[in-house]
């Protein structure tokens, strides 16, 4: 099970009802960050669910709505005790802007990593010392998390995440004893490990059932609506998009400012077959997001709204 | 009369109830921010003081909870529509730390001047173009307002405000008519401008009468006691001071963190024979901070506890 926090759905500038851009997701215990607008860290704590197991940061676009909370939170972090680094993934131009924005603290007791990424698919770890990144291989149903990402249409460099959380084959007994495996070795082919056993060969298929579906939670915002959306959000479980606007009657502005209405999240979700949309990202303008939801719901039926703070959980099926 | 709001009355990360340090005066429909801390815009909202008229913002020093609410606020500035340049002034390392921060602003619609300063006196003007600064000259009773630095002990460069509003000295009819000045070029005296007319020198003392009593406010964080302050800070109206922690066992802390207790701030005020204390820059360890005001009132009487949007005005006496 993953848990997933709106820490904060607004886009622009943070509002006193309405914090800015940020996602907040746990699992097995680690926390996942997905942008981190100013104000962020304010909401984390309304949120109770602290902020020192941090490990790992994603970082949709450079703009200030999405990452000015990034420095206030990483000292925040580092006067709680924090000594494992801290990797934030995002943008080509990362490195400068973040880097920028970190000048000001005297001292930050962990090492940030930034990591700048285009269109990639990477298997990510949680270890001791924080995580591991590696390029992911298909089917690689034993790492803790799959990272891709697609490059979008705004006004500057952007990227959509996709995260994939695998669910490990179940372990057969029958299996193992059909083969032969020593129990010796039953933990380590669980856990996806080939090895050589007392000169013979073994491998994990020998000890497990067929491959199980994972979760899948992807994240798309700030764009205009791609046809490379719908195949990359495929059969997401959970569909976070952005709905700047909430009218169709604002389709104008959203063409103009890159960004999306309502109804073309709604119809990105729909193409991409996905479970369920929850629409963030809503701007000032936007004083009651839930006045326009039939403008979503009309095209895709399984739409909620966002708000700061609400709460997610998507099980293993 | 000048107003002047507690924009966030907090110090090291932002708490739900209670913002980072920032100030706003407003004078003659202009404001000044000092120190712009995360989430400072937000609090300005609930103000509804507006943004678009601050000319000028001073900062004491480069710590994040200080300036990291600057891009945002700017960045909001600028979606108001706002054209007019913005002049900061900050200690040594400010253009660098500063522009850092602005590197993930995509465009704004101003110029921001940085400027840094050391110990200094600063006369301000407000002018169409937002404000002019020159070199402070004993005496002007005719600019804005005058702006005096002093280096404190912190655990960076940090700079101490002193902001005095001068009051015009009142026009004098009788004066005039004695002088014999003609009444084409009253305006022009009243204003401080020496002049020439029709081949005779003219000089404002020629229609004023004496100086009168202007407004001073001050303004100290972050630093421990120094001897130099009272004398920086003598006869403030107003005394704006940082009492990071309230009670005076907490004194090992302040002196180890750089910082204040209550009764230190009180004892300046006492010492700088102000006329006014308010206390701000709470640790975030301080939940109420009321409960120590005891410290700081047994030693100077005159002492009240800022807090969130707390608004004072000072006159004219």
């Amino acid at each position: 099970m993953i848990d997933i926090a709106f820490v904060g759905t607004g886009g622009n500038m943070p509002m006193p009802h309405r914090f800015l851009s940020s996602l907040l997701l746990s699992y097995k215990g680690r926390k996942v960050l997905i942008d981190c607008g100013e104000g962020s860290q304010i909401s984390m704590r309304l949120l109770k669910w602290g902020f020192k197991s941090i490990d790992l940061v994603l970082i949709s676009h450079l703009h200030g709505d999405h990452i000015l909370g990034l420095p206030g939170l990483l000292s925040t972090i580092g006067n709680s005790g924090r000594h494992k680094p801290i990797t934030i993934l995002g943008p080509e131009g990362s490195i400068e802007v973040i880097k920028g924005l970190l000048l000001s603290l005297k001292y930050l007791p962990f090492h940030v990593e930034i990591v700048e990424l285009g269109e990639t698919s990477l298997s990510v770890d949680f270890t001791k010392e924080g995580v591991d990144l590696r390029e992911a291989k298909a089917g690689d149903d034993f790492c803790d998390l799959t990272i891709s990402t697609l490059e979008l249409d705004h006004s500057t460099t952007c990227l959509g995440y996709s995260l994939y959380i695998p669910r490990k084959p179940k372990f057969s007994v029958e299996k193992a004893n059909q083969n032969k495996v020593p129990k010796e070795i039953w933990k380590r082919l669980q856990n996806g490990k080939e090895l050589v056993y007392e000169g013979v060969s073994y491998e994990p298929s020998m000890v497990l059932e067929g491959r199980r579906r994972g979760i899948k939670i992807s994240y798309i915002t700030d764009t205009r609506p791609l046809d490379s959306i719908p195949s990359f959000i495929e059969y997401s479980d959970l569909f976070i998009c952005e709905g700047t606007y909430g009218a169709d009657e604002d389709l104008e502005k959203a063409i103009k400012n890159k960004h999306m209405t309502f109804s073309e999240a709604a119809r990105l979700a729909q193409e991409g077959k996905v479970e369920e949309l929850i629409i963030t990202h809503f701007s000032p303008s936007l004083e009651e997001p839930s006045d326009y939801i039939d403008y979503a719901r009309k095209i895709f039926k399984n739409t909620i709204l966002a708000y700061d703070r609400m709460v997610k959980s998507v099980s293993f099926k």
